[in-house]
């Protein structure tokens, strides 16, 4: 079993961390880390709400018993010689100073931003992009550090770069447009969107997101050459938007692809890709990438966000676009607080393992 | 003052065609039509749910008083030789057979789809197209009628294509790929969207609309030469969804022009289009076709639906489009039941009683 | 194992039962029965809709496998002679003239309300009331049936009358005033609540839901005595109200008792009740029925809906009334569809084998 | 003209002042005061996001135009002698210091709590308790001020109130059980409810409130006799839920009158009090204070909210109790930041003014 700590560990992606860890065959958490405010008190009481003393636990799953009583303390005071592996949970701000420092001497692998842009971070999804981890080895030499830093995708990037893998490989792409009808968690809880600002409405616009997506999609499917990753060299827009839905972001594509791209051999290169990580031995690897429906009024988010426990991405009306050359546009759900989020950073550690970079 | 009919007077369209044309400077309602089961009962009386008494009107507006007395009579039964002008709110199946039947003496104006795309059926939108009145004199030739009909768009391409209209005029347009976010009321209630299909969720599919809109979009603002209508020739590709918004159609538009396309020039073009109306003398004319908003959280259904009495088409987050060459993005809100179903149909009336086809 | 039949199979209720069901220990679903228009398919195909051919599937879970192929027949061509149980899921207008014909051969536990009032049917939770099962014999001996009648109660007034009991039985019960805020599922498909009438809204009224609960309530917590039912000797009040909620009822519960029932000793009543199941060896029962919770934001119908399986009622806020002499009040959240329907209906059936009634 | 202060302009309470004022043919808001972090700058301005330049502007009514380029000042440099009169609209804390020393000089009403509880404070609703404006007389004697303090009640009183005013004046009153389903704008935005929390979900505490409302009903509905007031000699137990509507306190009410009071007699008692107000001149009174509705599917707080521009309480499904002697049950709505707020304070000023206690 490898040690791992969760740095972030009472916010709503720490807690989704801990729920992803729970029983998990590969990792152990040992430790656990927070601010000041939480550190020195058991998890189980560092989530209690001083004031009315409700748990404030945000998964649907329960608490894992075998971190209640776990000590919470500061990533100062984490004890790192007993450590394999860091997940860390926090700001992009506080990400900024606090992972390089952990990286010196730990594996890390991230939920934040911060360091997604560097070229000599890897932005991994298993299964999409898995020779980029050789980026590691660069990473490790320009910076001087045993460890490493692995950030996962903005949650919006994720379905949409998994789903425009197979198009890549089989059709080549030119274009992609998409919007995003994004849910609420992935906007967090501090405050997150406020329910008078999102009942009965939409809201067009959430700050960076647009940027983030057009960016990483192009480097998570670019190639990996000579030390450095290429960005894929079609071109990327996207119009992000929030909608009054819990969890699981729906995204309208319209892809311009190289050779023709009749909308059955879409649905076919999508199923052939599908199992690519079904024998990768990877315990968080779900037995499908992408799930291919043939119901028009699928995909739904509160129907298919759960799709394989949260880890597949689900696609639905498939048809020929009327306004590209060699288009196609389709309908995708992906889970953003699972796949997206700490789910998917496990995912990736699991990779780390298989191609040796872990344990 | 013109006399006007209502046919469909009891669904949720017809009540809103009542609420529209309450107090009225030009026309008057002076006579109702509804199925058999409503038949020979006062307007008021007719709402009424037989089994517990309920009103079932579904208007923000209250039930105007100078209607609840008014009988209701089946279509048959319109006392055509005093009337000028009537309002068709009824299914499109229904509206295939009794619109002709009603336009042989009478001119009709329709929220139904049954005649948009006839070829000698003009398409209005006033602002945007209004010399596409004069197809109704081939109309007219061509079928014998002394009436005419006069459909309206759908409520989704209306939006789109008073915000195409100046980029076309301004820029060229070479294709417009569309997500649309639609609201409830859209789907009316009989039964529309059930509750537990869309609470924490969006439906991903409309029955027919995307392909409505790709059709109307180039129509309405193609040409009217010789006495036919020339489509637009720019493509057209759109996915329409179903949001959980009670009124206004939220819309994520890229557009590709032919020339170059600032966002600025494009905020520009909208401006100075956008009191195409305000000087035409139509009651129900908003004073600004579009408004154009700088807050890039704008434009929400909630908030911007009901602008200019729910007339406008609200823009913004207008920027420069990362994946088509002169491209440009934008979103919109529309009043669906308000601009794009009965007071838009009541505008187009009085664009036909100003170009001199009514009255 | 018991042979089982579903009547309703097709509806939302009759799939709730398919899932309750799958897997089951001690019965297995045989036969399938529905209206005319499914009968004569497989219940796979059954539930296509003609027209788009999406599943009408509405269950979280999934169709289980070993039903896909079961054939659907009317209830008329049910095989009787190789049933040992029927789970009946149809309106009450249809339950009135079909349990009686099935009941003259076959058990029948119902869903429907039409037998709930009749004085020799009993209305059994299992935990509560269980002793009104000798009820069916008077029942057979009156009506002359080989096999029975038990309906389950209203959704509604399943976890008043669970919480109920032991306030009751430790301190004796003089009124109960109980206002509802019912989620959409109650109201179930066709067309259940439409989207336009509960988005930000509440709507007061529920037909006869309130006769209902204030009337099952005392028949419930009545006292089986010389072969006929004596109700509960309180007074019961109740105001129903629909919220936009998907699943699980929450009831804020005014009680006034006959002996002082400081609130601690209401919980502690509460929890030594809880386990009352816990050793029936029913395979569908919670460990706990009654899950008190000290935190005073819970129960909330999102959260705590599904505990055990959604068998459990669980309670929180329970406080002094400073209304009533003696008074208490809590607040309630009970799974409608579960433990209030389909599941709560599966453990009636259990009890029934314990009981010696079935099998 | 009035000269009058809103301290707290910037808030959500502060701008619904702004708004229930425009236009106020008595008062006129000729200085505005907030935080530190506001002064000094121009109302529009102060409204304004530092960072994405959005207007902070929640009423769905428009700024008003007088007060966009009016001064915000710090609540120390307000010019008192050019004040007739001070809207606080702060949190309770801030307010146990801030209205005392504007009392000193002037009459503040306030939607604070702070000072609801006090002996020498009443606390009005017009059309209700106008006596109790006496009491002024000796707060002012007590405190040996030339202003004084008039709070409002809590939102969630306000209805309830109403609505057994002449409940008590018609059958007295020996007992209220109330359940409210409250709105979100209730809770306001700092960061007032959550979307994540408040999807698919009730929230079955609102912290301080029920003790609030069980406490001012009594004190609003007492007697004033001899320099104090009497609380009224009645029980009230309440228990208040948070219910995802933007506006519109729905309130489920069960009463005990000491005298027989079948529901057409309240009904027609509450249609006999409507009208109270309508002659007093008050320029914001509603025409009715009770709208009482007959059909059973009423109030609906998105249907009822803005009865008569949001000052009326509208009633519903009145009928008998069937668990309490002289028992009635009825619903109510009430719009909580119309006549629950900014807009009831205006009018309780107009009171004061007709009382002479002002101008």
């Amino acid at each position: 079993m490898l040690r791992v700590a969760i740095v972030g560990a009472t916010g709503i992606v720490g807690q989704q961390f801990a729920v992803a860890l729970a029983g998990h065959p590969w990792f152990q958490v040992t430790q656990l880390a927070a601010s000041e405010r939480s550190a020195g008190r058991p998890y189980g009481e560092a989530l209690r709400d001083p004031r009315t003393g409700s748990l404030r636990w945000y998964c649907a799953e329960p608490l894992p018993e075998s971190l209640r009583d776990l000590p919470v303390v500061t990533v100062e005071h984490l004890d790192r010689a007993h450590l394999d592996l860091v997940f860390t949970a926090v700001e992009s701000d506080e990400a900024r100073a606090l992972e390089p420092a952990l990286a010196e001497t730990l594996p890390v692998v991230s939920t934040a931003s911060a360091f997604r842009y560097e070229p000599d971070v890897p932005l991994l999804i298993p299964g999409v992009n898995n020779d980029h981890v050789r980026l590691l080895e660069v990473q490790r030499r320009n910076r001087g550090w045993r460890g490493f830093i692995v950030p996962i995708p903005n949650c919006t990037t994720t379905g949409l770069a998994i789903t425009l893998r197979p198009l890549l490989d089989r059709f080549g792409l030119q274009r992609v447009l998409m919007t995003s009808l994004q849910a609420l968690s992935g906007a967090g809880r501090s405050p997150g969107v406020i329910a008078l600002d999102i009942l009965d409405n939409v809201i067009p616009y959430i700050v960076g997101e647009e940027e983030k997506v057009e960016r990483e999609t192009r480097k998570i499917l670019g190639q990996y050459r000579d030390g450095a990753i290429q960005p894929a060299d079609f071109l990327v827009s996207c119009t992000c938007t929030r909608v009054n839905v819990l969890d699981g972001h729906t995204e309208a594509v319209f892809a311009q692809t190289v050779r023709p791209c009749p909308p059955e051999a879409v649905a076919r290169a999508m199923r052939d890709y599908a199992g690519v990580l079904a024998e990768a031995g990877l315990p968080s690897a779900p037995p499908e990438m992408i799930v291919v429906r043939d119901d028009p009024f699928r995909p739904q988010p509160r129907l298919d966000r759960d799709t394989h426990n949260g880890m597949a991405t689900v696609v639905g009306r498939i048809r020929a676009d009327t306004a590209l050359e060699n288009g196609v546009k389709y309908v995708l759900v992906s889970h953003n607080t699972k796949m997206g989020a700490a789910r998917g950073a496990v995912l990736v550690a699991e990779l780390l393992v298989k191609s040796g970079y872990l344990g």
